[in-house]
């Protein structure tokens, strides 16, 4: 039954008009600008076998397709049905929190593409792109997909993909400023994904804080089966999140650790949040919530570290801790953070991107400040840290020192980024709904309107009717 | 609560005898054929130390099965996992959507790598098979699939497989046409797999077309949570369409550009889908149904250009476009079919498939026909369109030809096919269910008869029981 | 509404020490023992540019990540998502069977890592671990997941932990008996995996007894959509078996030849299911219960023999046999395990494990001592069976017989293991539930507690309220 609404200014939510308009534009643009600087890799042109030949390869599989693919297809999951349905687990909010994520994430990979092409890829005016590119698109959305956490359930679908524009521009801005100006190793992206897109959002909805918000407060919590549907979305994060650290690391041993890295944190996280998610209960019961979100903060902890020679009881320290930290992050600081600082975190992102992106951070610095050449090998010592170039004469403990500051580079963009865009997506014009129907997927979307029960009660049709 | 029945003839849709008798009659015609004729291919044959010595093979990664077997499962998803899920949309139609695609598809494997292998892998009297045999199987099923959008609901699992056999049939000697004879390009199969596929099924439902099936309107639409496990299929199809597209390319930069190519199509699709999915509603919301499917069209309508040198942004021009063609399609063409031509396409495929479909095929004809030296490379011209042996002199614009009578062929074996194929479905035999037993699992699944209303008014055990 | 509760002895089921104190002690062990014993292998460690040279590899795609990383991720799925699903067929135990497969899963592989590591992979006091540890220790706890299978919902998180404690050590000891001892070949894992897990867990069950299951008898059925959960867990375990079955096998054809033969088991495995399931009902309708489990048995069934040249048309054979038995199973042992010999089996792992895996054992002993060089090739006979150094002399005869002992062995340890480990479950200090409380979620989960129906009633807010 409906409640009857409403007593005082309604806002519109139409989006009749606005979305179209946006999309359709948006979609011209990425065409023109795509037209002007998009064209295909070497390894991805069909000028590939002249290539072949001047790069001396002799066999197709050692086009970087082979390398990277397989791991790209697990974080393209890890986007769409990871973080999609990690977020349906609100009762009356599963079409937008996969669909929403859908529509963010298939906008923001086209930005993505340029503005890091610009970046990275940048060659004779063009921008070249392959398999790589797809990855490093993915991750930059992921960090919005993150940031869509905080603000879940409170926004209109424009207010998502202006944000998305935003985002994505200053992702690629710190993203350049920490890999290139301070040479800093991220490659599963504890800093650059996690650290900026978690603080990002969290500023972003400490902004446009919402005063009234308990007038939905029916809504923000789950059923039984939406809880199952956000299982799914876990656990196909904390499965593929070994690919995730090891999609853009160097081939050979570098891709093959991170992988071992990962979910060797991933398996050590999941016991301890099992044991204070029961701990922190006084009937001991465990909690679907941390279940479904503190499990996979081994996995952006180990984010930097992945890569270097961190080794699996290192990754079981970390995934410890990051489990720990995460689980009693959802017990006592959200309420904390919503209560005093008027930070109202739908999915509760600051525990599970946040701090363990913070961790990830601290011990990608601390692991590449301890770096010896005894551990790595000669040369595994100048690769893993490209120390090539004009980084020729940078030690482990400088090298240390730059991680640290990538941590409070991401951190800064962060706080300003979601401070201006935050201020940005305040404007009346977006189209978000009001206190009292957040949470609610019938503001812009078709819900079915049937009785649900009927399939329920369905009986072999040639049996009695029960009475 | 049970309806009342009725009325009129019932029909038998008992299974019993019927079911058991075709599904082990194929099993031993299946045993006895592979036992006759399927074979492993050299690079799964247990003398393949010996074959790499004369193919002067350095090492086992060269085999195909490493070139080829990621995106052999991610097309392996599609099928099981993708349109099963996508077509759980119906209220009361789930198991009858995973289960009897998971039958058909079974079914339809083992006679596709029989067909196939008759056509293209037959050698000295043996089909050698290994791992590109079993993508084409899924392929050629992947057609059946999408006719079984068309007809979800309204047949008998025997009739389903009825289909199956012969549209595998049909499909292969299409694809025999396509492949061999007019030396046409298809690795995503626009052509040989969509427009064939969609325009069959059509064929089928229009000769099966029941007048009486408003009387299981109740039954046709979604609940909250069936919409959200059609988005589980919605998103694996979406996901791994890059696999699907890739596939069976040429090793190197063939499948590297497939893959690029159909992500920019894919993301560029979402956004138009979106767009016109909140245009055409007077409130401006979005429609799960187009979400669900629409958002494909840009996978289907790359399927044949997507191994050719397409460009990313003429891969968003493609997407984009399909995308609101195919909304589009679902706003005002499916209710036109239904009323206007006695099509009734449970899913809109027409929208889906077959519109995308001949997108596809035509744009694929242009991509060819516009090919050029200079573009492409001098080997890599000749290489991605096998300008080889008799096929040497071919112009590009000869091949647009062909490519266009590519589909033209398979929309005349399409229709035919289902006419034919359609008229044996509606012979009396087959237990198909009464017009208002139509989608609605009882007829053919044991059923879960419980109330369902138990398991959401669980309560801790220790609790009092509310009042 | 909750039904009273009740007379006489209320068990003590909260966890609320008991459980940390086991996951955090157990952690506290992991970390040590890894500190001490657990080092990246050559391939995952930064000094793998100096190994490379000493192997006289010219490319980094020789690393065995790349052989192997792609089905390590598919296995990955099929124990977490796969077995997990699986099992919330059950209407109210959904949070346990993802949630404890989840928890027992991410601590048994670390234990796994440890025990195999130390038979298998131990060298100058440490244990060096790459990509195919990781595959191994998810094949051992794949073992505890089907014995979860035949005790779900009947027993407390730390019985599981308790189980996966010993189980994975004894899985470790019969493991080495079998491939290190007898020398014998099992890929897929029939008889280490299934066979061993299969009966282990029947004998805990057995032991577990408990004689007045049938007051929560209500509780043991699915519900709609709990069903349509399950088939998740049903298709990813179906579509990437052959991923299982090939993980570990020898890099090249063996991989090849294994995905091969367990596609074609599985698809012949799904038509016998589907024509027993209907056949053995009265009203020839399909039981999901089947659909879910039995055709799953044509991949457990070729588990032994898939890397060998089984054949395809002798994969159908099997795949068709296996699908029968097990359905079979479902219908009649089922029953007569619980009610004559006490075996309380919640999933029917006898069904889809222990008797397909007997038969995979004896398939893969047949098809061993079968072997000849002609078929095989000179040097894939040695390679296929490792026919090397002291078991140069050995006949395919005498390794068929080596096989038919592995089984045996096998079961010895599986009566004896579990009938210890049931003897130790069985004391009171564990906190299982008691008999009216089994498969229920809220024992040791939050569960919410709205009323679910809101979700349905859900109205465009816009429109008035129905009446």
């Amino acid at each position: 039954m409906d409640r009857p609404r409403h007593q005082g200014m309604a806002k519109n939510t139409n989006m009749r008009w606005r979305l179209p308009l946006v999309c359709l534009l948006w979609e011209v643009a990425m065409i023109v600008l795509f037209g002007v600087f998009v064209r295909f890799g070497a390894e991805a042109d069909a000028h590939w076998e002249e290539e072949k030949r001047e790069m001396n390869l002799t066999s197709d599989i050692e086009n970087d397709f082979y390398f990277r693919y397989p791991s790209f297809q697990d974080v393209h999951v890890m986007i769409f049905v990871g973080f999609g349905f990690l977020m349906t687990f609100l009762k009356r909010y599963g079409f937008g929190a996969v669909g929403f994520n859908f529509l963010l994430a298939a906008f923001g990979i086209q930005w993505a593409l340029l503005m890091q092409g610009w970046f990275h890829s940048f060659k004779d005016g063009k921008i070249l792109i392959g398999v790589e590119n797809l990855i490093n698109a993915d991750f930059c959305v992921g960090s919005v997909c993150i940031a869509f956490g905080a603000i879940l359930g409170k926004t209109s679908p424009i207010q998502l993909l202006v944000m998305t524009l935003f985002q994505v521009t200053l992702f690629s801005v710190n993203e350049y400023i920490l890999l290139n100006l301070l040479h800093v190793k991220d490659a599963g992206g504890s800093m650059t994904i996690h650290t900026f897109g978690a603080y990002f959002g969290l500023t972003v909805t400490r902004i446009l804080y919402r005063p009234n918000l308990e007038q939905s407060k029916d809504k923000q919590g789950s059923v039984y089966h939406s809880d199952l549907f956000a299982m799914i979305g876990t656990l196909y994060l904390w499965m593929y999140w070994p690919s995730f650290n090891s999609a853009i690391s160097d081939h050979g041993d570098a891709q093959h650790r991170s992988a071992i890295n990962t979910y060797c944190s991933l398996a050590a996280c999941v016991l301890t949040t099992m044991a204070f998610s029961s701990m922190l209960q006084k009937k001991g019961k465990l909690d679907m919530v941390h279940i479904q979100n503190a499990t996979l903060a081994g996995g952006v902890a180990v984010g930097t570290s992945a890569e270097m020679m961190l080794t699996p009881y290192g990754s079981l320290i970390v995934g410890s801790i990051s489990g720990i930290v995460s689980t009693v992050g959802y017990v006592y600081f959200t309420p904390f953070l919503e209560s005093r600082l008027h930070i109202q975190d739908t999915c509760g992102i600051h525990n599970l991107h946040a701090m363990p992106g913070l961790i990830g951070g601290i011990v990608g610095a601390i692991t590449a400040a301890a770096a010896t050449e005894d551990v790595y090998g000669k040369e595994g010592f100048i690769k893993a840290f490209d120390f090539t170039g004009v980084y020729q004469t940078r030690t482990p403990s400088i090298q240390g020192g730059f991680q640290a500051a990538g941590i409070v580079v991401s951190l800064l963009m962060a706080f300003a980024g979601g401070a201006i865009v935050g201020g940005i997506l305040k404007l009346p014009v977006w189209g978000d709904a009001a206190a009292e129907n957040c949470f609610e997927d019938g503001i812009y979307w078709e819900v079915p309107e049937d009785e649900e029960s009927d399939v329920y009660h369905m009986h072999n049709p040639d049996k009695p009717a029960s009475p």
